[in-house]
């Protein structure tokens, strides 16, 4: 059975933006389980989901029994075709997912792909001249943020200006590798992208997000084979420390050590540094404390306290995205950031690469 | 009234190596209020402190209400000149650690210094060379492990093999600024050597000891005044990668921003990240959870667990010194390891000053 890290998917207090029928999605592509937190978070913000589709029947059957409300689409062709759906989510493989977005937006879809949205600068280009082109969302779950109410209480904090200016973020994604069952794209750079561009992109979005930076420069970035000499296109660790154009600067590391000891897939940590203050976020786990996440430290000129966010902010992602796709805004998130996120964790991993001497086809 | 990071002077359990008088120390430079804790960890281990100086007698006086036993030298001379006294502890002024203590070890004494042990290279080579020519020692306090109990009980665990082998370490130093009373040799790089020469090499020396790595490459180095204008020799932020050549690596980053709110100096942390596991320490306090230090956390394949380290290992480096002078031997730390740590946090500091294009006299 895959381990929890791959089949995270948050469930939230229903919070419905439309009512049934008003904002209607499919699911293509199924090969990460972050397609299950996707579906939940849009069909809790009141999304339909109409149609689930993926060439392998066993993974739709399952997604099926999930979601009893979807049928099993017979192709990508028939949901294209389908005007009443709105969005395309997808959790396929990851090097897939820009050319699929690109199909289901050239189709008139907005699309929610699974980070990281893309693995190569080509597909980058490629997709920025289809959001040109078309006018269409190529939107992108960074769960890490954007499923973690934990995580979105620490922007709320920042804005209300409760640690001053952010001047450092640092961030800690590590997650259980279960190479048990984890399927053949796991191990290919050129499928998985390459840790920094995987895992590390929720850690670059987060960066750009706390220290409200447009843009960055990638001082350092590192990535490791340290213990899995089985799998050679496997980066079990990696690291990088980022510039951004404000002037803040970022560190984050990722890997894929998790020991099985550990109550659950990851010890996910964020810190944020500000002149007045720091937050901490212990995101699924208090450490040799409590099971269970939502865990935020917040310590400035007056205080220094936990706070438990559990049911506190709930979820507001998904129904800013849905609101954005009916009304063409972007509350949610702006596509040039998803972009620049996506920009930099492909940079950030062909400088690691090319620093360890890793040659392979790009692009 | 100083804040109680610089007068840092951890308490122990006393667990005399010797018997009074058999291992004599002086006291010269109470700079820094570190003097404190390494008097408190030698007279703990049964050390005689007999002198004490400094050309500031009020700082004498203080330091004689703490240790009535010794007597105010009435100059370096004296203590050089009294072949009782077998070492010279100083917290002087950064830069003048390395000259005091060459002219300690021509006097034939071994040498303590509170750390940076010193602030160009040209200082550490000469340092060697008296090494080389004395045999006696430069022993450095590296407080941020030696003198907590949580740092080297995870030196312990790792001997142990309870996270397998060590691949990254992570390092958070953060101390509270206190501009109101830092003495004007706070501000001047020159004399303070930079943040990562003063407060990283507490860092570098974890870095190196955890992963045991002999030698280490600077991968990236940063130093930033974010937000003391008034202050432009302060380094308030410094952050470093760092390669060691046994192939692990790690991160630290240090700053001058804990904020009033925090029931300690700073939030201390180090996170080892190991192949079988992971430890994490909170030195100083649990943050938003308890005031006061001494934890650990440790995940491994067995186990995700808290332990109270308080009261469990002591500080066994001050034995160990004193033991190390008696015998000459090297089981406290070696010289070429405590040379290492400060010659790799002067070249980091080197490092960050030129990328930012701060010049000023080096060597």
């Amino acid at each position: 059975m895959p381990a929890s890290g791959m089949n995270y998917a948050p469930k939230g207090k229903p919070n419905p933006v439309v009512k049934p029928g008003e904002f209607v999605f499919a699911a293509i592509g199924l090969d990460h389980g972050h397609i299950g937190g996707m579906c939940n978070g849009l069909v809790e913000a009141g999304a339909t989901l109409k149609y689930i589709y993926d060439p392998d029947p066993n993974k739709v059957k399952r997604y099926l029994e999930m979601y009893p409300q979807a049928v099993a689409a017979t192709s990508e062709g028939q949901v294209f075709e389908d005007k009443e759906v709105a969005l395309v989510a997808s959790a396929n493989i990851a090097s897939e997912r820009c050319p699929l977005g690109l199909r289901a937006m050239e189709a008139g879809k907005d699309y929610f792909t699974d980070k990281a949205p893309l693995t190569t600068l080509g597909q980058l280009e490629a997709a920025k001249a289809m959001v040109e082109k078309t006018g269409k969302k190529y939107a992108v779950y960074y769960s890490e943020r954007l499923h973690v109410e934990a995580a979105i209480f620490a922007g709320q904090l920042i804005d209300d200006g409760a640690i001053g200016r952010v001047v450092q973020t640092m961030g800690m994604g590590p997650h259980r590798a279960g190479l048990g069952w984890r399927p053949d794209w796991f191990f290919k750079r050129e499928q998985y992208g390459g840790i920094l561009c995987d895992i590390g992109s929720h850690q670059i979005e987060q960066f750009l997000y706390y220290t409200g930076s447009k843009d960055a420069e990638i001082m350092a970035a590192q990535v490791e084979n340290f213990n899995n000499p089985d799998h050679p296109g496997l980066d079990d660790f990696g690291d990088c420390t980022l510039k951004g154009d404000n002037g803040t600067t970022g560190y984050f590391r990722v890997d894929w050590f998790t020991p099985d000891g550990l109550s659950t897939w990851g010890d996910g940590r964020t810190f944020i540094l500000g002149t007045d203050g720091f937050i901490e976020l212990r995101k699924y786990c208090d450490l040799g404390r409590a099971k269970g996440g939502g865990h935020l430290f917040l310590a400035n000129k007056e205080t220094e306290q936990y706070i438990d966010v559990n049911g506190k902010v709930g979820h507001p992602y998904f129904g800013q995205l849905i609101l954005d796709c009916l009304n063409r805004t972007e509350n949610a998130m702006t596509q040039e950031h998803a972009f620049k996120a996506a920009e930099l964790c492909v940079k950030a991993q062909r400088i690691a690469e090319k620093a360890k001497g890793i040659t392979r086809e790009y692009d």
